[in-house]
């Protein structure tokens, strides 16, 4: 997944394109469709005609009860997501989960099992030792995080209470073939900040998924979280209510005051996917894309590389170096006059990263992939 | 304070004068500068010429780096906030510092003082006791939370950590006329979610103050933290990394990707308080305000009574009810055809609330004042 720390390029040394706009391939907080940021410009001054907007209403009012509900009504109806889950509109951002998980669930003497498949597994593994007894059941640094588990090779741990994993991990750019199968009795619990909705949800095995806004959803600081009911019961220990998934559950994610702007975001993101043809669609682009970038890596006869083994390859994620990496800064710096952005990789990483969220135009990746095959005939 | 929960009267139900905007005395989310939500307006879309809108670029990038310190900058300059207290830009409203605060500081086998003085401190009680010994040295219920603790009323308990107190009191509508003098050893914590920014700030004996934002510094789902630095140690028990104050602080407030528009939405509030005049400025305008509607008040020959004990009001929530009560509904309706949303009282109070932060106009006092002067001589 990731809450990214993508690239250092300023957007201010970007050069916009005629339209104002640059390609932003920010791992997140992400780039978003205009036309949703044109609705919420709108929505800040006035929403709906009631002489307030959407940062001054009560979110107790009919009219953010309204918006609430269009918000979840979107968000459901996008993934498909029946009613045996409850959908929580979540304040902090996808690492407030890695703690709230093990505190509602992992009691003490029991244990949970994590692959470590990337710096937010990672994080989400410490967090979790801050609780209870987690069992690194994977450790993806022994293979450069350039894969995740294939069939077969994950040993989980009997009487294990769940098993977390991270469905796609931004830094590193890989992604989970399929599921893991956590130990007979225990449930899954996955975290899909960067993937949720770039492809058509499937929740069968799943009891509980979290992701983070600012990649395929919109805002920073929201974290949606889909969590089979029976989860719905007292913690396992004594919890503030902020931090208890039954009490958001019963205050239908309005404990306190919430980021209602965040939550209204949401939505208008969720039905901005309906409109273009839902997540048939947005697999559809997200696979147009990444396929666009890795034909101009797997053309370049060595010059690009791939971080990612192809099976195991992010749709929306695409980390890459130069065989020569002395000439990433100036391949960095000509895609910024070109008019795209954020193309650095993470800190941990370096080399590029061409994060393509659902907003990401077919033609920002067709304008990378040209760049690049350009560079590459230049510098090669 | 108040993370509140009022009126119920829908803001479609409000007629919008001629300028299309209402007076919008909810209780939080609370009534914005109309220049604060244009300048954010165009930041959506294009922050600052560099193609990309404030929710689409790197919590780490150079560009989000500079809007963070010029928030930072000017929330400190509004309070005249010294280098001694780091300022913390955190998730999740003021509710999460209720579990925040003891988790953080209150050791196995210690105890904190609250005085209870409103809804909002009843809940941060029990989510204190939720993780340690809370003692509840002051019960507000006794008198009606008509008033807080007078001078030397209060007994705090030798030995406590620290003294947990809400400065102003959204719901009903009271304020301490002096804060309370901690246990010898023990320290200061101030929930100033209502009144931070409506008066001069004065940390003097405060080591630990929050604020929600919805209020008077703008979005809610954000929380400012102002914390004495000898206070930003590692906590007195294991905690994940999202809970530890050290660890927001030594991450400059971007553990995770934060929610970074809410961030740089209270920088704008605070730069339009600054070209206002300050806090002295902030406060006459609050005085102004709340003298207006409490004149119509105790000019009303006992047809308005208000709930506070005078020397206990607060300035920026106006709690008041009809003597005879089956007039209410009728005014508020009559309120909300001239213009003025959202005055009905917390579910908990009934009645009016007048709550009245930075950006509400002297002129919305004044038309709320009028109204009211009105229908006590149409219907007294």
């Amino acid at each position: 997944m990731s809450h990214a720390t993508q690239g250092k390029v300023s957007a201010s040394a970007v050069r916009p394109m005629a339209s104002g706009r640059v390609f932003n391939f920010s791992a997140g907080p992400a780039t978003m469709p205009l036309e949703v940021l044109e609705q919420l410009q709108a929505d800040l001054v006035d929403l709906r005609g009631g002489g307030a907007g959407i940062l001054e209403i009560s979110h107790r009012g009919e009219l953010f009860e309204k918006i609430l509900q269009e918000s979840e009504d979107a968000f459901r109806k996008v993934g498909n997501i029946s009613q045996d889950y409850a959908v929580l509109f979540l304040p902090a951002g996808a690492t407030q989960q890695f703690g709230m998980l093990p505190l509602n669930f992992l009691a003490d003497g029991a244990s949970a099992d994590y692959p470590d498949t990337g710096v937010w597994t990672s994080k989400a593994i410490a967090d979790g030792k801050e609780v209870g007894k987690i069992n690194e059941i994977w450790k993806g640094a022994d293979f450069g995080y350039r894969r995740t588990p294939r069939a077969g090779e994950l040993k989980t741990t009997p009487g294990s209470t769940y098993l977390h994993y991270c469905s796609n991990n931004t830094v590193w750019g890989t992604r989970w073939v399929a599921p893991p199968q956590p130990a007979a009795g225990a449930w899954l619990a996955r975290d899909a900040s960067s993937d949720i909705y770039a492809e058509p949800l499937d929740l069968k095995g799943c009891a509980f998924l979290y992701a983070s806004g600012q990649k395929n959803l919109g805002p920073s600081g929201m974290t949606m979280v889909v969590i089979r009911r029976d989860l719905l019961k007292a913690p396992v220990r004594k919890l503030p209510s902020m931090l208890r998934y039954d009490e958001h559950a019963k205050a239908e994610s309005r404990l306190n005051t919430p980021a209602t702007f965040g939550m209204h975001a949401v939505g208008v993101m969720c039905q901005w996917i309906l409109r273009q043809g839902g997540l048939v669609e947005m697999q559809s682009r997200a696979k147009t894309r990444s396929d666009l970038v890795l034909a101009a890596i797997r053309n370049s006869n060595g010059f690009w590389k791939a971080n990612a083994e192809s099976e195991c390859q992010s749709f929306v994620n695409v980390l890459f170096h130069a065989a020569n990496p002395k000439l990433e800064p100036l391949f960095l710096k000509e895609a910024a006059n070109a008019g795209l952005a954020a193309l650095a990789g993470h800190k941990v990483t370096g080399g590029m990263r061409a994060s393509m969220y659902n907003a990401m135009p077919v033609e920002g990746a067709k304008a990378l992939a040209d760049v690049m095959v350009d560079f590459a005939q230049r510098n090669g």
